[in-house]
């Protein structure tokens, strides 16, 4: 197969690579061409160090060359530039495989119903799940889920991506596989809040369940169906994304939860911080939808309302006690 | 309230001082008066450096003793001698409370169920979750589930034991909420091998989800609602014992990964790890049940039937890629 990856970041770079040893045709392009010219000159990604490019990968830093005869396009990009990237190639036919998390603001849409909204002709699918970049680059064991409306374009996918130290399961939620992939960044700067404020693994613990629980509830008002937040895109994702010293959502809470500033820690981040923007969106959705989402509503009021982080996980904690939901 | 806590472990003890803030009359009973005899001389557990216990609680080696005029008893001893301790207060009537995570050999039997198997005039309650007692002990936010069968009890249980810093929730899935702490113990082994094994995050977010699954399939078969494994006495207190350092079980794990011989680390072992003897009996509950256990069978396979840890984790990792369950 002809595949095309669209991002060169961390996570688009892995999977490029990837999809070589899979014995694909693959290019990949990027955005900014000097990540390309980069990527060319030592055989390397900066955030993956030891992890040599293959030859065959084709870097190519023109966006109509690069999608010519794909039979598929894996779109990791930002969640910021996901719609005007979709736009760019709105003619293509064939599957996308979103790994984009995020949602989208005012529109709450999720990255494949950016797809189906903007390339009529292509059929959205998702990739998602506990998938650190540097581990997987690494050959380390990883598993995802690959998620479409249909069956037969999930076991597609899956076929496409899956080796033996890179497992892929399919499901056909795919709204709750990308609304676990998107969620699950607030929360894990909750969770690092949590952690940067000194609270002990207890406290931690107890929060990632009522994470998971928000997640759920919200999820299920936009759609989705509740055990998919249950599993690799949901609790997996959560978990690899709250605990994991790699994991820059996490870190830029604990970098919160220790007194940084906000405006000043988002100048300074090398890398997108997807939970910063699905904080506002997330939060505007669960406003239209009715659904309570106490952590949400803290890390909002810290990330846009400058509400001190240390009253805002005691609000959290304090909040009155009663049976488990 | 007069209060009885046996068992003067890290987490009988914690409870005990707890119980003495929130101006309970409590008395502490364990089976090793040198126990007693070292809190009485140092006034600090070994387990809990830097912790006080206060003037006011009552350390008493007489069990007979002990127990006279108690209301409430909280059995704090370890699942090997639960049924014995049990039989030993066999006349008590009035709440009994367990904080022991096991499974009976043989019987399957939960500690609250041999509580009302011994102790006819006794009302069975469960305290259960991510509670760290080196954590609790220093005053940092932790968060439980008080469980009985019927909701006045749970109340009660609750309102015994809730302080600012202690959240207590309630629970009338009693099985549910005893199941999830006795089944996180042999789970927590597992991805400790994960991790001694040198695999990534990726990899043991991936075993910490097929984790939760696996509890909650084996929980339902043993009548327990599929829901409470969601919550903190499931995945709650699965995430605090597989992440945290100071998890006993994850630490056993770790080191078995790491090449360690079982016996030896048994035999070297300070304290009482729960999760070596909840395997057998959580593997001997699944067969009888006829639910599949992949992780609890490997991990058994692992402590009892000398099967190398590596290959253990490789046989769970290659098992047929197919749609999430």
């Amino acid at each position: 197969l002809k595949i095309t990856v669209l991002g060169a970041g961390a996570w688009g770079t892995t999977l490029a690579r990837h999809l070589v040893h899979n014995s694909h045709n693959v290019t990949l392009w990027a955005h900014r061409s000097e990540s390309l010219a980069q990527l060319s000159e030592t055989r390397q990604h900066k955030a993956l160090p030891g992890v040599e490019m293959p030859e065959k990968l084709v870097l190519e830093p023109d966006l109509e060359r690069a999608m010519e005869g794909a039979d598929v396009v894996v779109l990791s990009v930002p969640s910021k530039t996901f719609r005007s990237n979709c736009t760019g190639i709105s003619r293509f036919a064939g599957i996308a495989v979103s790994t984009s998390k995020g949602i989208e603001f005012d529109t709450g849409s999720t990255p494949c119903e950016i797809i189906a909204q903007t390339m009529p002709a292509a059929i959205p699918a998702a990739l998602s799940g506990p998938t650190l970049a540097l581990e997987m680059a690494r050959g380390e064991p990883t598993a995802c889920v690959a998620a479409a409306q249909d069956e037969a374009t999930a076991r597609r996918v899956q076929q496409i991506f899956h080796s033996p130290a890179f497992r892929v399961y399919t499901s056909t939620d795919l709204r709750g596989v990308e609304l676990g992939g998107a969620l699950k960044n607030p929360l894990a700067i909750a969770a690092g809040t949590c952690e940067g404020l000194g609270l002990g693994d207890n406290a931690k613990a107890a929060l990632i369940t009522r994470a998971l629980a928000e997640m759920r509830r919200l999820g299920v008002a936009c759609g989705a169906l509740p055990e998919t937040f249950g599993g690799l895109s949901g609790l997996g994702d959560l978990t690899v994304t709250c605990f994991s010293k790699l994991s820059r959502n996490r870190t830029f809470g604990e970098k919160l939860g220790r007194g940084a500033n906000v405006e000043q820690l988002i100048a300074e981040s090398q890398s997108v911080v997807e939970g910063y923007p699905t904080v506002r969106a997330a939060w505007q959705l669960a406003k239209k939808l009715g659904v309570a989402t106490p952590i949400i509503d803290e890390i909002h009021a810290v990330l846009y309302q400058s509400k001190n982080p240390r009253f805002a996980v005691l609000d959290l904690l304090t909040r009155e006690s009663k049976a488990e939901d």
